[in-house]
Formats: C-alpha cells, sequence, structure tokens
C-alpha cells in the first residue's frame, strides 16, 4: 500500500539505487533458473562491482561470493533480495543496518494475497524501509532494468539489447509483464533506457518512478501503464515534476471500465466517473494520453526524439497515393495542418518530381526521387528548410535493403534544421528490413499506425502551446466569507438534502446568480408577491422533502395573471399534500419565469479518491442522453472553465446556433469556475451539487434550480 | 475509366488470367533492373511454364526466348507486357488475335495524366479487350500476385516468402504500393495467397477481384484497401458474391475526408456525405468494415482462420493481469461478454493455478500454468471443451524461444473443438521469436492490438447473426400507383421546391401519415377552418416562395380561440406581404396543432454515385448539433429501416425517455421504410426530401412539415 501522507520521492532520493554503482545479490546461486541465478546472468555486463552474497558458496559466476550484506567491501548501492518470502524481513533489517542504498524484493505472497498476516508483514517491511532511509522496490515484483549501465535487476533472463543512445525513453509500468514486454523494443533498436515496475508498491511507487525519471538526464520521456492509485495526488504531483523539467509523460490507462464502479454519485456526477477524473488530473498535470496499449511507446519514442515544433504545418512526403490520402484522411481528423508549398518550393520539387507525381501536398515524391539520393536532397532540402514545415511525414510502404538507404538522409535534413520525421510503417513486414534503422535515428520517429503519427502530431503542437501559454492558476474568484457563510447555511438547513431555496442561498454566497423569489405561507400573498415580482412568474413547493419536483406536479410555469397565479398555487399546494407520507411545506416560492435560453447543467461531486470534482454540461437531452459533460478537478480558474467549456461536443449551441444569441462564454467560465471554488471550499460537508438548468441567453445566465447534498454522519 | 454498363466478372472469367499456367513476358530482358527482367527473375519458381519474348534474344535466363507471342508454342494464359508505352496498343492487338486468357500492362502515361489523347488510348485499348474477349489488368499497375503458383507478376522484385496455406488472404489494393507493402506481412508467415492491384483498371477493376477471390478456393478471406468507385453498384454486387460465397469481405476505405464534397447536398441528407454511402453499402452487402489500415489485415487473417462461432463467450487467458484487465475493457467496449467459467471449469482451473494467479474470466494461469505443458493443457482443455465459449484469448508478452513452444499446444486445442484462438502480440518485439510461428498457426490468430481484436470478435458475432437470421429484403409496402400518382404531383408542383401542401400530398400517396389541413384564401374563412379542425390549430402562410416558414414569420402555432385564430392570421399575411420581392401567397394553411413527441427526421437525397439515399435522425438540436443519423441505400425494407432506428445514439429517447411515451418503432420503420420507397421510386425526378419534424409519441407518428425539392433540368 502506498502511504498517502508521503511526500513523492525526488531524484536525490531514488539515484543511489536506480543508477547503482554496486550491486549485492542476495540469494545468488549457481542453480539453472533460480531467481538469483538469472540476477547474475542478467548482470554479466553491468557498468559497476557485482557482489554475490551466499554463505554456501565461495565464488560464483567467477566472482568472490560473501556470506551476507554485512561482510561486502562496501555498502552497495543496490541491493537485490533474491530470497523466499520467510527470510526477507530478517534480509531487510541486515541491510537497513548496513547502509544500503535500496532494495529490490522479487519474493510474493505479501498484502497481494490479502491475508492479513501477510499484510502485517508487508507493513513491517514498510516501517522498516522507512526509519532506515533505504527505499525498496516490490515486493512481487519482476524488478526493473537500468538499460545505461546494463544493470537489469530482474529476475527473467533477458537477452542483451543495443545500448540506448541520448533519444531514449523510460518505461515505467505499474504491471510487470507489460513493462517487460514494452522493453523488448529495444531488441529492434529502440532506445529504452529504464523498465520500472513497482509490484506491491511497499515503499517506492509509480509517483517516485516519474519523478525520479522527470529529473533523469539519460531518458528524453516517459512512457507509463497506469491501472490506478489509492493517492492519485501524488501521482499528479510527480506528472508537475516532469512537466516542470520538460520531460514528456505518456501515460496508457488501463482499468477504463466504469461498471458498477457509480452506486453512490450523483445525477450530474455520475456522467463522468473515475476515468474521467483521471484523465482530467493527468491532462491538467500536462501529461500526454493515448487511448491505446500499442500508441504508448511509438508516442513516447516520438517525444523523445522531437524538438519543440517550430511550425504547426507538416508536410507529407509519399511514394504511394494512397499512404498520402491516408495521410490527408488522419490530417483532417486531427486537425493537423497540411499547407501547399509555397512557390519557391514548388518549384524545386517540380524539377525532381516527374510527370505521374505530385507536388503538392500531401506530395508524391514517386519512387523514382526516392531511389535518387540527389533528387531526394533536393525535394526534402526544399521542404524541411521551409518554415512553415515543422515536421515531415513519410510513409514507408517497402521494407527491403535499399530501402532502408533513405534513413540517413532524412535523419540529416532533420538534424540539419532541428526537425523531426515520422516514418509510418504502412509495410507489414514487421521487423523488417528498415525497421530498426528508423528506430535507432535520432530525429525519425517510427510509427505503425496513420492515425497515431497525426494523434502524436496534434499532442506536440497543443504541448508546445501550452508550454508558450500556460493555463493561468486558479485565483479565487468568490469571496473568502462565502466559504465559512455557506458552511453556516449548509449546516442550518433542516434536511440532509438542501431545499431549492437553501441550495440558492448557499450559491448566492459565491456570486452564482440564482433566480429571486418570494416563499409565500398563504393563498392571500401570492398574488401581491407575483405582482411584486413582475408576471410572468413559477410558483414551486418548498419542501425538503419534495425535491423532485416536477414529477410530485408541485410546480407551475408562465403565470400570467393573477386569476392564473392563485389557481397554480391552489393547484400546487393539493399535489403536495396528496403526496404520502404528508411532506413538510416550508411554504411556495414566487419566482419570477426566466426566458429561454440555452440550457445548461454544473455538477460537482466529492470522489473517494480524487475529492472535489466539477462538471460542466449541455443541459436537457444532451446531457443526459448524449452525456455531452466534461469533468475537472475543483477548483478551476477561470481560463480552465473556459477550456472545459470549449470541450463540449455541443459547443457550437452556445456559440450562436439557429436563433439562440451567443451566450457570454466568459461569463459562463466565471460561474462554473465560483462552482467549483464552492466545491473544493464545502468538500468536507457536502455530497454533491447539481444546478439544473443554468439558462443562458447572452450574457444573462442564471440558476433557476438547484440542488445540494450534504455529505453524510 | 470503369464501364459501368458491364456487368462484374466472375471467377471462370478470370480464371485463366489470375491462376495461369502459362506466363509470356513481352519485353524479357537481360538488363539488370529492367521491367521485363524484374518480372522474369520473380517468376523463377513458378509452377507452371514461362515464355520470354523479346526479338533481340534467342534465350533469357535459361529458357527459350520468343521473337512474338503469336511464335509461343500454345496461347499463354497470361501475358506480361512490360513495354514502353508507345507499343502497348500493337501489342495487345497480336494478343487479342492469339486467344491468351489475358494481358498485365504494366506501363503508365494513359488517363492518369488526364491527357486527352492518353484517355483516348486507354480506351481503344479497353475496346480491343471487349471485342476480343481478352481480360487485361492495368495498365498503369504494379501488378499482381497469385501466390500459390509462385506467379510474381510484378515489375518490383519481390523475395521469396513462404508458400500460403489454406488459410490465406487475397489482397485486393487500389492502391499498389499498400497492397505489396501489406503482402510483404508473408516475410513473418501471414499466409497471403494473392495480391491484386488494379492500376488504372481499364477492364478489370476492384469489384471483378473480388468477385474473382469470393469464388477462390485458395483464399480463405479477402482484405481489401478500397479508395472510391465510379460504379459502387459493381462493387456491391461483387461484395454480396463474397457474401453468397461465404467468404470474409474485410474493407479498409480510404478517402474519407468529407470536405468540400458537399455543396448540393440537401439539409437532412448532407449530414452525412458519401462516406456514410459507403459504409451503409458495404454493411449492407455484409463486408466488415475496419476504421484503421493497420486492422486490416489481421481481421482479415483472423476471418481466414476462425470457423463460425460455436458460442458468444470468449476466455481470456492472461501471464500479466495488465493485459487481463486490457482485455476486460475492450471486452466492455466491444460487448464480446466475457462469462465466468462453470464451477467444474473452475474446479480444474484451481487444481492448477497458483494462489498468486485467478481462475476467473479474465483468467490469469500464471507464467507458471503457461511453462507446464501438462498444466496448460489441462486449462485449455477445460477452457475451449466448454461450450460455453467460442473463442480464447491469449495476450502474449513475452517474446523469447520458449514462449513459442505455447503455440501449438493452443493450435491443437483449436483444432479439436474446431474453435479460434486469438494471440494478442502485446510484445513491442515486433517480429521477435514466435510471432511468426502464430501467423502460421491454422487456428491461432494474431493480433498487435487488443481493441482491433476484441472488434473483430464482435464483428464476427456480428456476421454470425446475420448469416443465421439475414435481413429480409426489402418488400414494397406502399401502392404501386404511388409512383405514378407521385410522379404526376411532383410534376404539377409550380416551383421545383414544393409547397408544404403539395409536399405532404406527395408523402400521402405513400401512405406516410401527414398533418390534415385546410387551405384558406381570406380571413372569413380561417376561424371556421379552425373550428372544423378544432382547436388549438397552426397558421402557416403556404408560399413556394417561403420555404423557410419559421424565418419569415409566417407561421404561427397553438392558437386556441377564434379571436387568436383571427389575429395570427392577420400577422402572417402582414408578415408574408412585407417580404420583398412580394411572394406568390396560395393562402393560409390551417391545421390541428399537433401535441408533442419525440421529434425526429427523415431525408433523402439523390447521390450522383450511389442513387437514392434515405436518412433517418433525431430531430432538433440532435440532427444539427450531433449530427445522430443513420443513412442507407433506397429502398429499405422494415426490417432495416428498424435497424437504421436502433443504430441511432439517441435511440434512448424513442424507448420512453424521460416523461416521454415509448415510440412505436416498428410504426416508425415503416414510415422510413415508405420514405425510402418514395426516393427509390422517385429518384430521377427529385433531388431531396425532407420530413422535419415527424411527431412521435407512442403509436402517434405525423410529419407535420415537408420539403421536396424536384431535380434540376
Amino acid at each position: 500500500m502506498t502511504q498517502p501522507s508521503r511526500a513523492v520521492y525526488r531524484h536525490a532520493d531514488l539515484i543511489r539505487m536506480l543508477n547503482p554503482r554496486s550491486i549485492a545479490v542476495v540469494g545468488a546461486s549457481a542453480r539453472e533458473g533460480s531467481f538469483g541465478g538469472n540476477v547474475l546472468k542478467n548482470l554479466v555486463h553491468f557498468d559497476g562491482t557485482v557482489y554475490p552474497v551466499n554463505p554456501r558458496y565461495p565464488e560464483l559466476a567467477g566472482l568472490r561470493c560473501y556470506p551476507s550484506v554485512r561482510a561486502l567491501p562496501e555498502a552497495p548501492d543496490c541491493v537485490v533480495i533474491a530470497a523466499a518470502r520467510e527470510a526477507v524481513e530478517e534480509l531487510l533489517a541486515e541491510c537497513a543496518g548496513a547502509n544500503v542504498g535500496g532494495v529490490v524484493i522479487f519474493a510474493s505472497g505479501f498484502s497481494e494475497t490479502g491475508k492479513e498476516e501477510r499484510i502485517a508483514l508487508q507493513q513491517r517491511i514498510t516501517r522498516l524501509a522507512r526509519e532506515a532511509g533505504i527505499r525498496v522496490v516490490g515486493p512481487n515484483t519482476i524488478g526493473l532494468v537500468n538499460a545505461v549501465r546494463d544493470a537489469r535487476l530482474t529476475f527473467q533472463l533477458i537477452a542483451p539489447a543495443p545500448k540506448p543512445g541520448v533519444r531514449s525513453v523510460g518505461i515505467i509500468s505499474q504491471s510487470g509483464a507489460l513493462g517487460f514486454a514494452m522493453a523488448q523494443a529495444a531488441h529492434r533498436h529502440v532506445p529504452i533506457s529504464h523498465v520500472l515496475t513497482s509490484g506491491n508498491s511497499c515503499d517506492v511507487d509509480m509517483a517516485d518512478y516519474i519523478s525520479f525519471l522527470a529529473d533523469e538526464p539519460s531518458c528524453a520521456s516517459i512512457a507509463c501503464v497506469f491501472e490506478g492509485t489509492a493517492t492519485p495526488d501524488r501521482v499528479m504531483e510527480a506528472a508537475e515534476i516532469a512537466w516542470k523539467a520538460n520531460k514528456p509523460l505518456v501515460v496508457f490507462k488501463i482499468a477504463t471500465g466504469e461498471q458498477g464502479a457509480q452506486a453512490a454519485m450523483s445525477h450530474t456526477g455520475s456522467l463522468a466517473g473515475s476515468q474521467a477524473a483521471y484523465r482530467a488530473s493527468f491532462e491538467r498535470a500536462g501529461a500526454i494520453l493515448v487511448n491505446d496499449y500499442e500508441a504508448l511507446l511509438e508516442t513516447a519514442a516520438f517525444f523523445a526524439k522531437a524538438p519543440a515544433p517550430k511550425a504547426r504545418g507538416v508536410a507529407v512526403v509519399a511514394t504511394s497515393g494512397g499512404a498520402a490520402i491516408m495521410c490527408a484522411d488522419q490530417s483532417e481528423r486531427f486537425d493537423v495542418p497540411l499547407p501547399q508549398p509555397r512557390d519557391a518550393v514548388k518549384e524545386i520539387l517540380e524539377q525532381h518530381i516527374p510527370e505521374f507525381g505530385s507536388s503538392r501536398n500531401p506530395c508524391d515524391v514517386t519512387a523514382q526521387v526516392i531511389a535518387n539520393p540527389a533528387s531526394l536532397l533536393a525535394c526534402g532540402d526544399a521542404l524541411m528548410g521551409d518554415p512553415e514545415y515543422g515536421a515531415m511525414v513519410l510513409p514507408h510502404a517497402y521494407s527491403y535493403d535499399t530501402a532502408t538507404k533513405r534513413i540517413p538522409v532524412f535523419d540529416d535534413l532533420a538534424k540539419r534544421y532541428d526537425k523531426i520525421v515520422c516514418s509510418i510503417w504502412v509495410n507489414e513486414f514487421l521487423g523488417g528490413p528498415g525497421m530498426a534503422e528508423t528506430e535507432a535515428a535520432d530525429r525519425v520517429a517510427l510509427f505503425r499506425s496513420v492515425a497515431n503519427c497525426f494523434f502524436t502530431l496534434r499532442a506536440w503542437h497543443d504541448r508546445a502551446a501550452r508550454r508558450a501559454a500556460p493555463v493561468p492558476a486558479a485565483t479565487r474568484i468568490s469571496q473568502p466569507a462565502a466559504k465559512d457563510n455557506a458552511a453556516t447555511l449548509i449546516a442550518a438547513a433542516g434536511n440532509r438534502t438542501l431545499t431549492e431555496r437553501e441550495a440558492k442561498s448557499v450559491l448566492a454566497e459565491y456570486g452564482i446568480p440564482v433566480v429571486g423569489e418570494k416563499l409565500v405561507q398563504a393563498a392571500d400573498e401570492v398574488v401581491s408577491a407575483a405582482e411584486a415580482l413582475g408576471m410572468p412568474v413559477v410558483l414551486k413547493v418548498e419542501s425538503p422533502d419534495l425535491p423532485h419536483k416536477t414529477e410530485a406536479g408541485v410546480i407551475r410555469l408562465n403565470l400570467n395573471t393573477a386569476g392564473d397565479v392563485l389557481a397554480a398555487y391552489e393547484e400546487v399546494m393539493a399535489n403536495a399534500m396528496a403526496v404520502s407520507p404528508p411532506p413538510r411545506i416550508n411554504g411556495v416560492l414566487v419566482q419570477p419565469m426566466i426566458p429561454p435560453g440555452v440550457e445548461m447543467v454544473i455538477g460537482a461531486r466529492i470522489d473517494p479518491l480524487f475529492g472535489p470534482l466539477i462538471v460542466v454540461g449541455l443541459g436537457g437531452i444532451l446531457v443526459e442522453l448524449m452525456k455531452d459533460t466534461v469533468l475537472a478537478l475543483a477548483p478551476v480558474g477561470k481560463a480552465e472553465a473556459r477550456g472545459m467549456i470549449e470541450k463540449l461536443r455541443g459547443i457550437a449551441l452556445l456559440k450562436g446556433f439557429r436563433n439562440f444569441a451567443p451566450v457570454d462564454l466568459d461569463r459562463l467560465a466565471d460561474i462554473v469556475a465560483r462552482a467549483s471554488e464552492f466545491a473544493a471550499d464545502q468538500a468536507g460537508r457536502i455530497a454533491e451539487l447539481d444546478i439544473n438548468p443554468l439558462i443562458c441567453a447572452g450574457d444573462r445566465i442564471i440558476a433557476v434550480d438547484a440542488l445540494i447534498i450534504r455529505a453524510e454522519g
């Protein structure tokens, strides 16, 4: 179990264990296939000192073998405990006394069994490590790899792979098997610096790994297979460390199923479960989320190789009309511009491209140009040298030895202009000639998927835009006094579910515009109240026991005359009193009838993991049927709130669709931000908020109904 | 250019050329890198007779060389013309006189140049071929491959690949480069029987290729990269031939961009362009459409290997918790059931799976079971032998030689039960150990993508359901007389845009329920008309010049009293007469006010390629903002219309959402089918139809407004 209270380990906290100069293998063995034996084999090329530890051997694999960690000539940076579970606690205690840097524990059978005594055992291990100030990876882990030092600290035999270059990807995976499966990409020359898997995470966990790689110079980007966490705040803290270090963090989130996870969620909140909260959190921290496992490594490898974009324009250079069309399709889908070459560039292209090619963008230079180094260089130079292009996309159709010759040409061009080339492997000869050469190139990134290439280019542009103009930090808009005043009002409410009147008075503290009203208790007050407010009016029975007013028939809209108002009063009161058991009735709310507009909803809920969440959505059918909502962690500032609104699929409705007046989005964002401040302030006191509808027309935006439910207990 | 009038070639029409026993290579040459020389090299293992033809050589590559096709000792089944464009016409004429089976023309510079004389040249070639009854592939083609006979009829040097087995994929591609790029999968043992590319398609085209492979026993499925066609009817005819032959046809459609292609489309019709028409057509013909290029071959290879599903349930057997979770995520996404093992099966699993594994589904048998042949067999047998599972999914994490040993075990199990195993290569060692072995297995299909594995399993289930219960053919619902009566009414209309009254009278011929009305010309008629119809009523100015009544202010709804009706009459007439230039006014329509319901739209347009199309969608904001429409080729039968309705994203709205009554979907489907019959009948006479809204409440479904625009000219 992770420890919620602990700060994320930083690079300096982990460097000894993860970049060790000396490694002790406790349980080293000559037995074929044993964990300890395999680790020794994996360390044969280790760039440092290996100490086998086992009292039963004087020597192992040509190395002097020591009886214990204490007997070693130095305190090792890292100790691998390749011993049975029963021995782990004592061995760790020994390490704790020996000033080691960190310990990797392979053994299984700890808290993952769910058994009480095993959980207690793991907790003792954690305590031991914390008290001694040594880092522990595991237990129940496959281990980890630092490929730069050839430190393969895993019991799985790993075949040697080429050394990673500077543009390497660091892999972090909660799933050990997926992490190591991805890392086998090294066999086809994908540069991978680290494989860090966390097992039971009794001490070091995903957040610590992200934080470490963020500041680790030997990796240029991070690929992370992420399942879930009990402490998302620590993961997001680590993601922000990566953002500050300008280390691209690419995440594939597994366990996205929503089934059964939402029993207690509120009406609006239920539209976006914790999956959406993860997504919102990672996006806020500047991480790049991919939607497919097989996209993860290639997107991360692109980010490891790509400089910041010098322009959004992309030049597509194809030798196949079909590939060019696929690129055009996906550029349209992901809104990646393919600007046409300027005249000067076009002129050069036309000198080299034969009549059956095309010097437009996407460009079909034909196989003739690709096969001719001088022509290829001339065309490539004209395109890469033009400031309107920040990247080149090159679908690679044939996998033959001859085709690999073009890779260094494009790599040199990309380096000359400090740009990036994306080679899309549209060939089905996976692992065929040219693939490894492409992966090994500094400035040529390989993609297997046309769609993911353009998805990644778009993410690259978005990241650059965000770095250039970061979303401003949320600054509080609502009055500081709102927090206490609202808390008092919430506590004073007669029921766990606040009445509309109570809920609106709470929201008003936050400066959220709510419809005005008069509460009347008798028929003879209702007409004068309506006249004072101005016709037309709305009547609603105010009762803590009737939160669903429409269904109960205790609401009447658009009343224009004194006669109508009086009749409606009698009617809603009769309906309320017909309900069984008899509801408590505070009176009848008389409100002005708000003219039509675009109906929105704003919701909030308190997530057990993420805390206060804010949701904005298009109202009515769109929110319920199309689930057109956007979620963020509360509080959000106005700029972030505006960004949420812009992400709605039905945003056109707010921008002047049909005969609706365009909604003042700035004003709307302000209200969303205020609601998010309410959610953050009152997170301990409320379970949910539901403003529905919020009627928007131009800059007239007003909440005409609201529901607040107090937290239980 | 394809010839629209020609029937699709069938297997017998093409067998001589595409499965030749003898091949003549005209322009054969000893010159390194020449087209003719490369073809000779490609044919070195050809299972038949090769005749080099070139008057300049007595012998080539150890074969007797002939001066001309006429001089050959037999009429060859296939002639490859590897000569310059200028010589092609004469050479083809020679072939035409020599009773050859077919001709492949590589030369470029024909109609693809857009030059008039080159287009004429291509047309002469086509005429020559048709008159002589010989088939021509090309010109401007990379060529084709029949891998079963090792007939590699292409000027690109192709390295030999393993012979395909019985479960092979036939590849068809409009893009030559993509077709051959895909086919290089043969180097990693993907069984591929044919690579058929069509070039300029002066004679044989994509439709012919599909039809040929549909009945070709050496391929078990077809993978097709499709760009577009001037004659979609022929492609769909071919797709139906494949359906009848039970040969799975998997299609990836490129050129999906919609930009600028829709200028002249109708309001409703514009919501779904020709991309949707292609999709609807292929789906109607039973083809499987994939969304990504890289999914095409793996989905086709699955269908080549998979028997019909014996059950929808799928068992996931993983050695990685992460991979198991990814499978669960995607099974949920694609609605592929993962039923839990029954007690008897579970008992067997528990005997073999250690405590840190899981004998639920997805099942984590752990590396321990996978490494133990006896346990693996026992677990696999228990799962595969259970009738609740039709397929097994096996994520393959490690790519080492030892891991490949499990493949024959699973292949044997799948064969024993006549089921299929999907091995998902979650490893990034593309081309690593085990990948080729998996591809070569009979009943183990390889996927690189978890999502595409479950997408494909779903498509497999859907295909089986469709084969078991085919969508019944459309039988005409509307009266036979409707066609002529409606044609007369359309012709008689005063304007190209019919008035609402005219349009509704046309639709009424087809039995489409339209709102009743009275046309009045004077204020003194309007009240009695309203009283005769019953209040509340609607007034609408009837004018051929005011198709957009709401915008013109010439429509008033929900009029309850004689006074209101009279006032509204004056108002709408005043508004109409204020329009400039003055519109022609037929009078004012008085209609009963239809009570609220779910608003739908039904549209039709006549596509220049696909002919009449029918569109159904949810009305109001949903159709315009969310583009929630489904399109089909008209006419559709009731069953197909029902299927269209069920595909709407907002279908819940029709099934009793909130306080809406459930809509009688059978009745709605009936109306859609009738509208589609109208579109099909009147395809030559109309440009578009727009029924908007069609108000639906329970079984009361009625068109309250309609627009018909006549075809131009």
